[in-house]
């Protein structure tokens, strides 16, 4: 496929290192490449539309629109991000689930992805048990069980939303694996879907 | 997110004690916040919809209706609910994918979904072998590994299809399990969910 | 449901013996039922719709359309299956997602598989350990562990993408497990998801 798409989710649940990968591959593309990405975040894209719109004044108030406003606001941001990557490469570093004490927020809603229009969702994904490990102090040790049992679902959900992103837009499906130690090996996965 | 959606769709496969967990919810919702929750059914609304028309005149009827027929009227009945669900909190109790024995038919699909709108899509979970212990008789005890397989990759599905509503529609996702002897506190985040 | 779609979409990744399951069902449909099934594939519908349209001369010309232009053509693919299957029961044999160096693909993307309006999705399963097996030559078998971890986990996203292709279009989505030895189990299934 010629492929004119530039935008490249990169999506991880707390823990997994999703921002020391984005920053090594990053580097990376910008020795072997000397290419700069361009690294975008879909709640400031909002932010900016909204404040020039003269909707509102604080990041704040972003939260306080109504339902159909914000998606309004979400889908504006994904056009622009996506007009952003018609001259550069593009990361969009965000989740497409976000745990909450009432259940998942979907990240990537339909309106926003087909907005965007991204090459690839990447899943950046690492053991359970390690971001559990990474979570935990001493006094929640004990529940470590059912903690990794918890990320282990938070993590097999967000690879469905990632499926459901890429059955609406077409975008390719990528899970990187962070490894313990193995930081440069997942950068070098990323860099290499970035120049793809 | 100034919230103005009122719907919370409630999904369980059988033996998962859905129903029980759906009246506990409601009686507390009652009990301490003196409201009543409105549950729905989405075959009855269709009924109603088609009924009204003068499409059918009885339930069995509304299985013949030609596929697009068949559509319109579940979107329709999508719509009612959403109206409904201006004047007060709704449950809609229903299934994200009904096990027949050719396959796995969807209980939201996306013009269902998109008509309701819904604020949550719960699934209401049981551990596999406590549903199969349940649905289990004595002449059939011999295939429980088997049937606690399928149960088990049913739920995994649901989850997936939940997933595939909350992308379509913007509706977060919550997975409530109700432990063994523990419903009390599986309605306790159903009422929650509802009172959000 | 008065079922007038006449498609069934069968899936599954290398190795689960898709091809076999298929030939064998088409004939125990025309043993039993004496009608033959159409057996289409999504390339060579594209093909023959790029090349009738003057836009390409061989099939290596598909790849290099731009993204618009190929979304285009993937779409008038779909539609022209939905036309073959007014007067025939058509099987699609395709993917799901297919695994690539930069990740997985998407087989059945919204507008193709909106444009298709399939009766079912059927996912041709089997044992990941087997699947690796067969897959295996001597000088990988050391790594036959991750392989068949990456392999289940291939096949659980598959079912995602094909929850998310039901949820879209209302297609029931049908898992079919082709067990080592039981071929004629697995096309039986087919064979009576045809007939449905």
């Amino acid at each position: 496929m010629a492929e004119d798409r530039k935008v490249v989710i990169v999506t991880g649940i707390p823990g997994v290192g999703k921002t020391t990968v984005i920053n090594t591959a990053v580097q990376m593309v910008r020795d072997e490449h000397n290419e700069e990405i361009l690294i975008l975040n879909i709640g400031t894209e909002m932010f900016e539309i909204a404040s020039e719109r003269g909707l509102i004044k604080d990041r704040d108030e972003l939260r306080k629109m109504t339902t159909a406003k914000q998606r309004e606001v979400q889908r504006l941001a994904g056009e622009a991000i996506a007009q952003k990557a018609k001259t550069a490469r593009v990361i969009v570093d965000t989740h497409t689930l976000i745990q909450t004490k009432n259940g998942f927020l979907i990240g990537l809603p339909e309106w926003v992805s087909n907005a965007i229009q991204p090459k690839t969702v990447v899943l950046v994904e690492a053991d359970p048990e390690k971001i559990a490990g990474r979570r935990t102090t001493d006094e929640t040790r004990t529940r470590d069980a059912q903690l990794t049992d918890e990320i282990d679902t938070h993590q097999r959900m967000c690879r469905a939303a990632a499926v459901s992103v890429g059955t609406i837009t077409g975008a390719t499906v990528r899970i990187i694996k962070n490894r313990e130690g193995k930081v440069e090996e997942a950068a070098s996965e990323l860099a290499s879907t970035l120049m793809e």
